[in-house]
C-alpha cells in the first residue's frame, strides 16, 4: 500500500522471511541500510517491546503501532512497558490498535483502513481527519471523497498511549496543508492540552468540527471498557465554551466539513430559500425555525423587482417558489439570485431541488454553477438540497461536487450543514474582534 | 408514458392536432369511439370547465386534472366551477394540479413525474405512497427504487378538489396490493375521515407511515398560500392516538417502509446491537437511549455460550464486539446470532458494518443474507447499518437488498427505523387484543 500510494523508500523487515514483493527483507530494523524515519509495527503484541528496543538502537524517531492487545485487550502493563520503552529512546508513538496514518502532501498511505483500496483513493484536498476509532474514521474518509471533498490528513490515533488527539490537532493548527479539521472522538485524556490545540486552530480561521460519541452513562462504560481510557465527561459545555462545532450525527462528519471547505462564512443568519415546490419551502421553513436560521421577509423594493422578473402567478416572498419556467431559465435565474443577493437581511442561499433526474438533471446542475458565480461575486454562501436519489443523478451531482457547490440529499442534512456554516461565521467573528482589541 | 409502461387502450385529444405518435387524435373527448374510464387533462386552467363538459355528455367516470392555476394560484372560483360540473355528473376528479397516479397492478402510468423516467422504473411492491406535494413524493419513489422498495400505488392528490387524501387512504386500506402505506401531507381537510380510513388499514395490519411538515407557524401560513387548504392543525397528538408512525425527516419516509415491509414486528423493545468497532457500539447505544430502545444485559447461560464462540479478548456481551475473526467465519457469526436470538429480552438484532468496500464487503454480504435466514426462523427483525460509503459497495448492498435485508447509511437512520418497527409491533399488539376481546 505505501508502495502503490507513491512512497518508495520503504524497507520490509520479517525474521522469517528474505524477500517481499520483490524487496530485500531483513531480519531486524537494526539491518537496514539506512536511516529509518518511520517504523510500521504490524506484529503480535508480545513482540512489540523487543522491536522498539531494536528501534532505539536504530535510532528510529517514530513508530505506528498497528497491533491490538494491548490496553483495549486489559493488558495495560504491556501498553506501559512499550510506551516507556519508546520514552526512555526518543521514539514517538501512534498507537497501540491504530489504523495508522495517510497524509496526501507526503504521499504516505500508512494504514490498513479499507477506506484507502477504493478507486483513486486518498483524494487530495484541505480536510484533516483525527478519530478515536479507525473504523468510524475510514468510513468517514469513503463518502468524503464520494462526495470529491479532498483529504490532507488521516490519523486513526488508536489507544493513544503516547501520541493523543490534542498532539494530532496542533498539528493540524499548524499545518498549511489543512483548512477544516474534523475529529471523531470518545474520551479526551488532557482536556487542557485540547483547549489550547482548538483554540490555536480557530485563531488560525480552521473550523473544528467534533463528532462526540458515547454521551450516554451506558455508553461511557462501555468506552472504559474498549479502550482502556478514562470514561468521558458531558463535553458539551467545553465545546460551546471553545468554539468546537459539535456534532451528533455520523453524516454532519463529512456535511459539515463540505461546507466549512467551499463556501464563505455568512455574517448573519438570514436565509433565503429558493424552490420549485411549495411543500419543500414549507419542509424548509420548519427546519429553518427548528435550528435557529431566519428566513427574513424580502423589503418592498426586492418584492417588486423580483415581480418583474417571475410570471405572474409566482409569489414574489421569501421563500422563493421560482417555479419551473424559471430554474429553466438561466439568465431570469441569475437576476433572482442576484435580487436576492443584493438584500442585506439575507446571509445564504439555500436552493432545493426535487425529482430532476437524468438528462434534465444535467442541464440543471450546469445553471446552477454558473448562477453560483453570482452569489459567489455577493461572498455569500450556496447550498443545494437535492430530493431526488443521487443514484439516478449521478452525473448532475458530480457536475455541482467538483464546482464546490455542497449538495445534500435531505432537508434536514442541508439545513444542518448551513447552520453549522452560520455558527461557523459567528465563531470566526468573535475571534477576530478579539484579536483586534 | 401510458404506452411506454404497457397501458394500451389510450385516445389522444386535442382539437389542433390530427395525430399523436402515429396514433389518430380527436377534437373533442366525445369523439373517442370507445367509453372512456379516465380522463387525463393537461390543457389551460381556462378550458378545464368545458373538457369536463364533454367529459359529462360522453359518461367518463373519472378524471385527473394535472392542469394548474386554480386554487393553488388564487383561482378559488374557476376550481369551484370544475368541482360542480363534475360533480353534477358524477365524474370524480383528482386534482387539480396533480402530478398523477401509478398504478403498478394496473400498468398505469398516469403521470408526469420524472420519477417515472428512470430505469426500470416503477419497480413493483407494496408500498403505496399518497403526497399532498408531487415532488416530494416523487423524490420519495426514487429513494425506494435505489432502495429495491417496490411500489404498488402512488398518488399526487394536488389541490383535492373534490378527492381527498382521506380517500385514498381508505382505498389502499382495503387493497391487496398494498402492506404499508405512506402518507406526505401538510393540510388534513376531513380529519373524521383520515381517521376512519387509518383506523381501518391499521386493522387491516397495515402500518401507516406519514410525513408532515408545516409543523412551524410560518410554514403553516405558507401552506394556506400555496395550496389554498386551510391551515393546518398540529397534528401529533392525532397521530398518537389514531397509530400513525409521524415523521420529521424526509429520509423516514422510505427507511421506515423498507423496515415495515420486509422485517416483521418486534414484539418487545430490547435490542441486540453486532459490531465490529467499539466505538460503533458506544454510538449505538447512545442511540437507542434516545430513541427509548433497551440494550439488555445478557443473562449469564447466554454469557457462558458466546464465550465459547467468541475469541478470548472478545467480550461476550450486548452490545456485542464479534470482531473481525467472527464476522468472517459465518458458522461461527451464525452460532452467535442464534445465542441472542434465543434470549427473550432480545425481540431485535442491529447489525452494524464499518468500512467494508469492494470484494470484501460482497463476501460479508452474503454471509449476512445466510446469516439473516437464521435470524428469521426466529420471526425476530434484523437490520443493518452499513457506515462506508455505498458508492464503492454497491454491489453488496444490492445483495442486501434483494435478499429484504433493510440496510441504512447512518447509525442514526438504521435506529430510527427499528423505533419505527417497535412502535408498529406495540401499535399492532394492541389492536389484535381490542380485536379478540
Amino acid at each position: 500500500l505505501l508502495l502503490e500510494h507513491g512512497f518508495t523508500n520503504v524497507f520490509p523487515v520479517n525474521p522469517k522471511e528474505s524477500e517481499v514483493l520483490g524487496m530485500k527483507c531483513y531480519p531486524s530494523v537494526k539491518d537496514v541500510p539506512s536511516d529509518v524515519d518511520l517504523a510500521c509495527i504490524l506484529t503480535p503484541a508480545s513482540t512489540v517491546p523487543g522491536i522498539i528496543r531494536d528501534c532505539a538502537e536504530k535510532g528510529v524517531k517514530a513508530a505506528i503501532i498497528f497491533s491490538s492487545g494491548f490496553a483495549e485487550a486489559g493488558n495495560v502493563d504491556l501498553q506501559e512497558q512499550v510506551v516507556e520503552l519508546a520514552r526512555s529512546a526518543g521514539i514517538r508513538i501512534l498507537g497501540p490498535n491504530s489504523q495508522g496514518v495517510v497524509s496526501t502532501p507526503a504521499n504516505l498511505c500508512a494504514t490498513f483502513s479499507p477506506s484507502i483500496m477504493i478507486p483513486d483513493a486518498p483524494l487530495r484536498g484541505n480536510v484533516s481527519v483525527i478519530s478515536q476509532s479507525g473504523a468510524i474514521g475510514g468510513s468517514a474518509l469513503t463518502h468524503m471523497w464520494s462526495l470529491k471533498l479532498g483529504v490532507s490528513r488521516f490519523v486513526s490515533t488508536g489507544n493513544e498511549a503516547d501520541l493523543e488527539t490534542p498532539d494530532f490537532l496542533d498539528f493540524l493548527a499548524g499545518d498549511e496543508h489543512t483548512s477544516v479539521i474534523t475529529v471523531f472522538l470518545e474520551s479526551i485524556k488532557d482536556v487542557e492540552g485540547f483547549s489550547r490545540a482548538v483554540s490555536r486552530a480557530i485563531s488560525s480561521g480552521k473550523p473544528v468540527v467534533v463528532f462526540w460519541s458515547a454521551r450516554s452513562r451506558r455508553a461511557r462504560k462501555l468506552v472504559k471498557q474498549h479502550t482502556g481510557l478514562k470514561p468521558p465527561e458531558d463535553y458539551t459545555p467545553l465545546f460551546k465554551k471553545l468554539g468546537v462545532l459539535g456534532v451528533d450525527d455520523f453524516e454532519d462528519f463529512f456535511d459539515f466539513p463540505m461546507a466549512l471547505a467551499w463556501q464563505p462564512a455568512p455574517s448573519g443568519n438570514g436565509v433565503a430559500i429558493i424552490s420549485t415546490s411549495g411543500a419543500m419551502c414549507s419542509v424548509m421553513v420548519d427546519l429553518c425555525e427548528e435550528y435557529g436560521l431566519e428566513v427574513p421577509e424580502l423589503d418592498g423594493d426586492a418584492e417588486n423587482k423580483l415581480r418583474g422578473i417571475l410570471p405572474s402567478f409566482a409569489s414574489a416572498k421569501n421563500p422563493l417558489d421560482v417555479t419551473g419556467q424559471i430554474i429553466l431559465n438561466i439568465s431570469l435565474f441569475k437576476k433572482c439570485l442576484r435580487v436576492l443577493c443584493g438584500e442585506t437581511r439575507i446571509n445564504a442561499l439555500l436552493l432545493t431541488v426535487t425529482t430532476a433526474v437524468d438528462e434534465p438533471a444535467i442541464t440543471l446542475a450546469r445553471d446552477i454553477v454558473e448562477a453560483a458565480e453570482t452569489v459567489r461575486s455577493y461572498g455569500k454562501p450556496m447550498i443545494v438540497c437535492w430530493l431526488a436519489s443521487r443514484a439516478f443523478s449521478q452525473k448532475s451531482h458530480e457536475i455541482l461536487l467538483e464546482a464546490k457547490i455542497p449538495v445534500y440529499p435531505t432537508p434536514r442534512r442541508a439545513v444542518k450543514a448551513l447552520k453549522a456554516l452560520v455558527e461557523w461565521g459567528k465563531i470566526k467573528g468573535k475571534r477576530e474582534k478579539l484579536q483586534h482589541s
